[in-house]
């Protein structure tokens, strides 16, 4: 029988509610041992205690420290807020444990070059979260390109566009602060388009980037609101203004290590967009575009197979024959879910776990989204084309 | 506390793990009491034995009888072959255990009564699967006609096309015989737009229908391809050929009890379309247009708010604005899936069960789903309008 | 040298003005001999006048019937009034002259026989102005369905919907009087439509059809507010309200006598849509989806020749490759419009005309058209099918 | 009564034949004095005799300076090949005539300074043909932003991207040579999206760009192959190939003066795009989004005014509302095409001329979108941001 793992969850808010469920279901929808829900974390004990009863942890906790030394637990999955990464990183390496960390990884490269080698020396295995890598549509794209179906690439255009912070009554928050979120939309939403753009195309060479930011100070939220969040409406306090200190825009060039080029913008100011993580990628024989706004399906033409009068784009709609589509339906067109997107993620850590395979993306994958967007906040201070490999 | 209920679940196909981890999960998504996982049962073993293992049910069994008489058992749920439904059904009722059927609900009007009669004179609640009628895009659009968003209703168009028979040499199955399904895809798809048409609509008063059979004839499948399968390919056996008993496509014109009109299509030959259970309801100050293949999104016209030079049909991305979205994730823009859906009406179950209010749709409403396809049976046959309150 | 043909216009309102531009760009556009530009009538000498000054006629008058009987004139174009067609269109069959109507042809289909018959009877040749038969999109889903590319025909879905009438406040206007429009949306846009489907898809064998008058009264317009306009306001006389008397929606179920089966729905009162001219055809081995609203494009889905993991409807831009498109731009993508439209049938009459060679649709095989609708309205008044053959 | 202009065409080639079209049209769709076809150029006699004969032209020549020298001629239209519009444009100034020129305006920015100064200097109006600028959406979209429907700009993205080239197969022509096109795609379609950039956006201040060239070396075509064809196949002698000397890709990061920032792209080998020159245009207030491929609609989101739940971007179809489309039809949702724009171009020519009103983009202002180009092309060669007011 397969090993069952012991789970230390740090954090309930909507990600860690996000990890809870897919720790639940990934096993029945994948056929995996079940995980056993062992201790859950958060700074309020009655979050922890809420949570323990919504998810069925065994037991609560303000201490994280104690949840990553307990032996019970196997893989502590991190989703405090990202200035907590790395020291919750390096006690969970620190103690054995295997980590599954909320993307960004760290708030600078320092750090997250430290938490690299750390958990390299201890041995552990690490997966960073960013959720949309392993959907259908991405795996497609991604066997599409290895396959030589679209040639050789010639160029990339990415994107990572929201509304979220576009109203500038939207209150400061820590997400505004350098100390708290490092850059702005860069390590927010970049880390996104940035993965996906090194999962589909390799490593990136050079960048010349530039960044704005557009809404300069913001309401302070009244005392209270501290807690984040998008969707509930928090109370200001009148007349008292902050000043934005991170990038609301940030656009790039990219060269790639294997010789396309390309552009990636990620921006949290795009009024009417919600999640729009958006690419197009040319090659010698075809193109494929994607939108994860509509990410049950795919865009792609290709040069080859249909008469040119003919040809167009042709939108594919996921299902059985795109992995891991199946174990969510047997029918293309019924959709999953961006909750499911979590399902494989750990889908794809247990079984990762348990077969002591490779995790993709570990730390040391993180690592290389995190050089892109040091290197494109240098590029845009310096205003320079920055080559990556002097970082 | 609140009360805990147990489950039976009938059937460990497509539906059942969809029905086992709706199960699972919609307690701690919707914030209710977790469900025992009593009884798992199916006509092989060997299948109750790995769908009780793999969603954690206490006990595997053949015997849907015993199951249903289980006093451990206080909801059944049924996602047995459509011939199996009236008698579980009735087994249930009689045991008074809670029913959560698949639809379609019968082969037959006269089943669908007998069913339907039965649970109110047993007092059971009882609830239809029909999977789509709570997702956010539909609620959104019940709640704007409600709202008289779009004024009074003028009229409505409502599809649901597949392929998943389009192809000539896709075998002969269950479904394709009367005895088995009954109707062709009446019964299969057009129960949900149907469904889809009386809860936003209401009742429907006549009809005049037309259907067609464009595959007269289908290859039977080889020995042991009996179990259907959307995705799998089946041997067949060649020469073999037999004939197809029910229709490929219906069309109908309709009358609403509201007074509006409208036409309904549903086909299972309708090539690239995968899941397109699809409306547009035209109102006299606006209109609404919904597609399932694009289940997150809404697209709405209204007359009034914007300049008629800056107006047009607007994309609504769903989110926690439209319930329950919320209950999945904060942000608009990320999605739902199929499963998620499944989800939903679990925690509408369970909810109604908790609180003994009405669930919908019961049996007594889906019985008006079964009035609509028999009588645009009989208006194809007779080649004449059918009154409903008639049949 | 080729023969050049003398043009008598009748009317120089939305659709004079286009046949007008069309007369004079058709010939360069083709590489046809140009047309002279002789007389132009219209009701009001100053409109003549106006139009003759722009669009180059030789002369402008009042009297159509002198225009008719001009030796000068070998081709009528009539864009009076549409209760005018049948008389128009007899005196210029009495005299011998070639006739491009718009259409609606008639007002009835005793006129249309008639008018059918005087022509067959002069050997006049005769065109009906549908406007959109002959775009690319729609000449390359003629050639698709001959050339069997989505197989035999199953089923079809076709629509024209508008809501220039969706507005209550819009004046009652001779389009809602039977003496002068005879039916509503019907004859304005379901002409259309209709039109294409026996393009398409050959004769209507048989109907069962259903229409409603969902706006039953409308204000009248002040004096002067007779010329019906789409687009400017138009002063209303308080407190007096017309009936409607004919019908804003018209959905029918319909035979082909080829075999397949299908839908057809128009409307006046579609809020939202311009001129949503739209259909879809599914076949055994394929299907077509087509918006008028989007007329450079085509959705083709074919079952061969892609893997079906990588299948999906295609969308082909249309362009040099789907003649005549290549008569306006040599490369696709960039679009031809309306007027483009107006000028592709120009062309087809001038050069059946200089060809001898038959005129498509002529009187003969817009009586069909007119056929079908009389048999929708019959129908919608029997509640009966109507076999169109008894007509 | 209003002058009449006499017209020189040079070139008649697919852009000759449009200005031909386009110079008989304008007149009657805008209600403008028509306008004498006095001489058409050609290289080749028969060319022009041809040109002469379909589009009435007095006189045909291969002499172009004859033709610019002609008193009959007041308006000197450039269509020839672009290394020939410097010295053609030269002669036309020296003899007082107008010019309507095709784009790119010059193959260096020294040339283009030149032509500039030169027109200014003679105190002759000119006009560089970029087709698009005064289409209804871009109009509407410049209305848009000028009425603050959007707030103030934060970025753009725009990109003119065509597959004409992207196969490997497609011969080597003049538009690959440095002597002959100059720059590869930034002039021949980037001179497009940046005159659009231009038009909405006003000047850019810096650029940081790359370029690529992915196909290094094409066959050359057989001799007699010389005349340029997007459609036509061209022979080719095998086994001779010749280096491509200009760019396929072009991209760049943008500060617009106005003080936003954006990127733009520009390609001739994206697989399965035909004349997607798009844009989307980000405010503090809503969002914009353009595709030239479907010209006749546009996206627009705005945060004002419409319930945030009920809010998302709108398609708007153009139509009588937005000028000059009522030019050319009552009714939205019918479309006009790419031939019309080319009308509208005209009759901005022919009005402005008659009332001696200012031209845009004149020679002065096409001067700017050849510094967009210049500073690309340095600032991808340097690897350097390029402020544009040091070329």
């Amino acid at each position: 029988m397969q090993k069952q793992f012991g789970l230390g969850l740090i954090g309930t808010g909507f990600m860690g509610e996000c990890h809870a469920l897919a720790f639940s279901a990934a096993p029945a929808v994948f056929g995996l041992p079940s995980v056993r829900m062992e201790i859950v974390a958060d700074i309020d004990q009655r979050a922890a205690d809420a949570a323990a009863r919504r998810f069925g942890f065994a037991r609560a906790t303000t201490d994280w420290q104690a949840l990553v030394a307990d032996p019970a637990v196997d893989i502590v999955a991190i989703t405090a807020p990202n200035v907590l990464h790395k020291h919750m990183a390096l006690a969970a390496i620190a103690a054995g444990k295997h980590i599954y960390c909320e993307k960004p990884m760290a708030l600078s490269l320092d750090d997250a070059r430290t938490m690299a080698a750390a958990a390299q020396a201890r041995g552990v295995k690490t997966l960073v979260g960013y959720n949309y890598m392993r959907s259908p549509a991405i795996a497609l794209t991604r066997k599409l390109i290895e396959d030589g179906e679209i040639g050789s690439i010639t160029y990339f255009r990415g994107l990572h566009e929201e509304d979220y912070m576009a109203d500038a009554s939207t209150p400061f928050s820590w997400r505004c602060r350098r100390d708290q979120a490092g850059s702005g939309t860069l390590g927010d939403m970049g880390s996104h388009i940035i993965s996906l753009a090194l999962t589909l195309l390799g490593p990136v060479e050079s960048v010349s980037a530039d960044i704005a930011t557009v809404i300069t100070e913001r309401p302070m939220p009244a005392a209270g609101g501290a807690r984040e969040s998008r969707t509930e409406a928090v109370a200001v306090t009148e007349g008292v203004m902050a000043p934005v200190e991170n990038e609301d825009i940030a656009h790039t060039l990219l060269r790639f290590s294997r010789g396309c080029v390309g552009t990636l913008t990620t921006s949290r100011v795009a009024w009417g967009r919600k999640n729009r993580l958006a690419f197009e990628i040319f090659g010698s024989k075809g193109s494929i575009v994607f939108d994860q706004e509509r990410f049950n399906e795919l865009q792609l033409f290709t040069r080859d197979g249909v008469a040119p009068a003919l040809n167009g784009f042709r939108t594919i709609l996921t299902g059985p024959a795109h992995p891991p589509y199946g174990q969510f339906s047997p029918a293309a067109g019924h959709g999953i879910g961006f909750n499911d997107l979590k399902i494989i993620e750990v889908a794809h850590l247990l079984a990762a776990l348990a077969n002591d395979t490779p995790l993709y993306p570990s730390f040391a994958d993180a690592l290389q989204v995190e050089t892109v967007i040091t290197g494109m906040l240098q590029s845009a201070d310096t205003r320079q084309w920055v080559n990556l490999a002097q970082l």
